[in-house]
């Protein structure tokens, strides 16, 4: 069937694993899958009962960087109540067409990081709020005015190092064998997925003739850059 | 800045809210999404600590619908333990540009659904089988043979009751007013994002020739089933 829960987590007792042996191999993976998907799954567990909030996030180095504003902010407070989180970030990247619904699959990446969010202070703040904006919006920092300190002030960065991550991937054609008894003549296969960007659509106050901004121009003519066509 | 994250989930102490005056608009909203996205976080809290995977769903009706092996699996324990569960489904729609990084932000629309997940038994299980697989590869069953007993057998499907959810949307332009001291000059807006299906990759034992199938042509030829261009 197509899911993919096959890819459970570790078992309990701790349910966390390290990356063992393929350590080395899936760093670079890891970093890949983190470095184009753009928004993950926040989960703290409140009273036995798990709150998820979707969050946009950017890599930095070893850590995960996300921020919120101070008037409050459900990363806030796990980070300040140093509860153990999870953060969890998937790419879809293809439905997988077996010649039984039974193996039908899906291709994905998935990452789950766990540990506790630790604030960033100081001038390594104005560094992540940086980083964060550069990832998700490479070179829009230098097309608009820089941030007011009341602006940063109101902002609280908060990171989770990449240390405690259960990554899981499916990246195969459909399962089959010749001597498996299915019917060969009914295709199986895989469709790929990836993302699309669509024509950037100005706002109400830009003045017309507006050119369209490098940072959009680069965005939307490098479908590669955020979503992956293989 | 670029994050979803000010859509804070409901304040404590259950942090779990039902839709309230909104939920008939919500509800066409609730299904729309559900009905688009094919993957889901699922969260557990073990212990304290919250335990994320990525699965496949489908909603039936007030349902949403995930299987897994009876082997074991994740969604089995946190069924057969009665935990309350968080199933997160979030569809990033676009980057929204403003002329501030403080008010650059994300087009989306997220859903948590709370509940526990019940084991769906008997002919109803066959049922559900049947609405997993139309849901994620629409056809694909009229396509391939039938489940064998064997296969239904090491089949568990359960379901989460809509009832208890969240659901937070971002679906509007840069934010901007005439009179804010931006300089209106530069240009400002959303670029929407979407979902590209690529081209179909046959199996290695798929005879050439053979036919892409109906199922195939019609998940690649009509992207706004499963995803939004707008």
């Amino acid at each position: 069937m197509t899911t993919i829960d096959h890819a459970s987590p570790a078992p309990a007792p701790r349910r966390i694993r390290r990356m063992s042996e393929r350590q080395t191999t899936d760093r670079a993976a890891l970093f890949e899958l983190l470095d184009t998907e753009l928004v993950g799954h926040l989960a703290v567990a409140a009273d036995g009962v798990p709150v998820v909030v979707p969050m946009g996030y950017a890599r930095d180095g070893e850590y995960l960087l996300v921020h919120g504003s101070t008037g409050g902010g459900f990363a806030l407070r796990a980070a300040s109540e140093g509860r153990t989180v999870a953060f969890a970030v998937t790419a879809l990247d293809g439905l997988v067409f077996a010649r039984s619904l039974f193996d039908s699959s899906m291709n994905y990446r998935s990452a789950v990081v766990y540990g506790v969010l630790e604030p960033v202070e100081g001038d390594a703040a104005d560094a992540a709020l940086l980083a964060l904006s550069e990832r998700l919006m490479p070179g829009r920092s230098a097309e608009v005015r820089a941030m007011t300190r009341k602006e940063i002030a109101a902002t609280r960065v908060l990171r989770l190092r990449l240390d405690d991550v259960v990554m899981k991937t499916r990246a195969a054609g459909a399962s089959e064998a010749a001597d498996d008894g299915e019917d060969h003549s009914v295709w199986a296969g895989v469709v790929p997925l990836a993302r699309a960007w669509g024509a950037p659509e100005p706002s109400v106050l830009t003045p017309a003739g507006t050119p369209t901004p490098e940072s959009v121009v680069a965005l939307t003519t490098t479908a590669a850059h955020h979503g992956r066509l293989h």
